[in-house]
């Protein structure tokens, strides 16, 4: 552990800081060049904008830059460390954007006294972009800030902690009903967990068929109930009219488990409760709320999922955040809106059913089949496929509910 | 000049549009990789950081990063575009940093209702940077804004508008004040234009040694004296005890002229006033304040610089701004103080007294000779000798101030 400790700081520190710079796309050595660039002919693009706004499209670095913004109030599992600790995660983010979808990416950390102070700030500098990533932002505010975001900027705000988990989750967890054999209209789901992640997970889940009535949430309190009166506004849409009270209540006949809580918070016996062909994705980070192999051997027709890249089945954001926006700047989606989103869903739960190209294999030495199965309901982060299949059903998603600027789709040939 | 037009646009719009883009500096291509740059592995520089905020500069982007930042009050030339408008030449200036400095620098245009909000939303984002340029922001705004956020930041920022110009401006006026025989104790000014530039430039020609009682500053009603009421606190600093009023008063017996206001406003006639061998340094962009033809014919004891490339002596901020943050930077400057520009300007007027490399004379083939002299009294931009000298004049003054973290100077050597 502290060789991979070390190994991480020597990643991030050297041969130089960071993880990302800045780079030219245009010639720039010869003083000509510079002309254009910079003064005088710099004032031709200043003029056009001026005059159009929408041309900033055409002559500056915006419809491909995405910055990823925190104040640093929920880094990682590691709580609020303020806003200059998350930056190695925002920057990762960054190289994360890059690497996958080929978008240019800032951080951006943000300082703030109240939330409305975050979301002025946010608003400023927007139009500098051509979407904005919220990331690393405590819930209950991170509704708020998202939502006013939303309202206030011409661009995509999407807070990835929220709607990158619920896609990702969502289309695991389709998946793995099938597979199951079972109906989402008549699965009963119990997700522990009440923070951001959580009610995005089921709000998604619902959005894909699940009824409301068959959903129990459970904070530390224990399950969200009707008669509580102690829910702020977003906990209170999953408060259930119901008489249990606790995991153990719940857990009894449940179709499906998803874990957004700690380690360990799932024992062998509340598993052995749960119906037949029962799914639990236990996506705690870095340790699940019960292990696989421990899940697993107390029950055979289980399909189980968590967060860790060295089991299967792994719910991992990275398979949507890259492509949603990719799917978005390149038809200049106003938005991200639910349209989208399921269309990431979908795309992302096709691929697993595909079969996998030979070379995404190699780049899983460890991993014996990627068979649409109780072990592979997932697509791989390193499958070049997501970049083509998610973007292109954003993008057209995107075309057909009305938000995208421009309607014909580019080239998702790989 | 329509040619031109199309070929800054093309420039602009193809192959990508804009002009910089984010690249990776870490390896992200195996899951390894990705394990180290983001979770589990970025947990690690995350926790360092939290513990002791100096870290950031180890394990972030932010000590070699520069934000470009402005509001779109005063673009070029070009007024109040707004700051959307803006953003081909924040772009631009990012380009020169990283092209003469390897500074990553990333353009941020903030919308604003006051100047208050500015400064604001700017401070909220600042521990993102190692350092931020201010740029085109409208006179006297910019002054508060400067003041107060150098007051709030830990780091450097820095009007380039105004001490760019100011310091690539004194080091130009000390060498052609020397060739033309003048001590600058016994020198009258004359600044025509009373914005952030000229302020900044008479300001900064005062501490290189002119005496304020020599200096006459104009605005558009005329010359600043301490009887007019119509001065804010900026331009009241030069507000002269005098019963002259107007350019062709002040302009009699000269010595030099600083033009930071409009093509053409400067007639042969003044010229004809001025005392013998002075300077003009009409700065005025793209036209100056008197065409150098123009003037040289009227007198051949004239030593004449203006904003353009096409003319000897250029004053160009580009001088500067590149290497005086590289300086800042390099050894953790907290702030850009007097010292530092200081170092800047006499370092700067000294490399014009140097021999000029062959391989930089090539870069300049309409260039007949760059010998110290009437011709050459500031650098070329593309002289790399500017990078070695600049910035390690001002990296020495930061640690002799006493305002560097860093304490030992970096390997200068070209």
């Amino acid at each position: 552990m502290s060789d991979i400790r070390q190994q991480a700081l020597d990643y991030h520190e050297f041969p130089v800081p960071g993880k990302t710079a800045v780079c030219l796309t245009k010639p720039a050595q010869t003083s000509h060049d510079l002309a254009l660039a910079y003064s005088p002919g710099v004032a031709e693009p200043v003029r056009e904008i001026a005059a159009d706004p929408e041309t900033a499209y055409r002559y500056t670095n915006k419809g491909n830059t995405v910055a990823v913004i925190s104040n640093g109030t929920a880094i990682l599992g590691l709580g609020n460390l303020g806003p200059l600790a998350s930056k190695p995660v925002m920057e990762g983010k960054s190289l994360l954007f890059k690497r996958f979808a080929n978008i240019d990416s800032i951080d951006i950390e943000v300082k703030h006294r109240t939330t409305e102070d975050f979301i002025n700030t946010v608003e400023a500098i927007a139009d500098t972009f051509g979407g904005i990533n919220l990331e690393d932002i405590k819930a209950p505010e991170c509704f708020e800030i998202e939502r006013e975001l939303i309202a206030r900027c011409q661009i995509p705000v999407f807070h990835d902690d929220q709607h990158g988990t619920a896609i990702v989750t969502a289309a695991g967890m389709l998946n793995a009903l099938e597979i199951q054999g079972k109906n989402i209209k008549e699965c009963v789901f119990v997700c522990l967990g009440a923070g951001a992640a959580a009610i995005a997970c089921m709000t998604m889940i619902v959005k894909c068929g699940a009824l409301r009535e068959n959903i129990y949430m459970l904070d530390r309190q224990g399950v969200l109930h009707t008669r509580r009166d102690d829910l702020n506004e977003y906990k209170a849409l999953f408060a259930n009219n119901t008489d249990k009270r606790t995991l153990l209540d719940v857990i009894e006949g449940a179709d499906a488990f998803l874990g957004l809580s700690g380690a360990d918070l799932l024992t062998e016996a509340e598993v052995n409760l749960m119906a037949p062909n029962p799914v639990i994705f236990a996506c705690s980070n870095p340790d699940p709320e019960i292990k696989p192999e421990v899940a697993h051997a107390i029950r055979a027709d289980l399909i189980m999922g968590t967060g860790r890249s060295d089991y299967p089945n792994q719910v991992n954001n990275v398979l949507c955040f890259p492509f949603i926006f990719r799917g978005a700047l390149d038809v200049r989606a106003s938005v991200i809106n639910d349209e989208m989103k399921l269309a990431a869903v979908r795309a992302i739960a096709a691929l697993a059913k595909e079969p996998v190209p030979t070379d995404i294999l190699a780049a899983y030495p460890n991993v014996t089949s990627l068979e649409f199965g109780p072990e592979y309901v997932l697509p791989k982060p390193m499958d070049p496929r997501l970049l083509v299949n998610v973007a292109r059903a954003v993008a057209q998603a995107a075309i057909d509910s009305g938000v995208a600027k421009i309607t014909t789709l580019p080239d998702y040939s790989l």
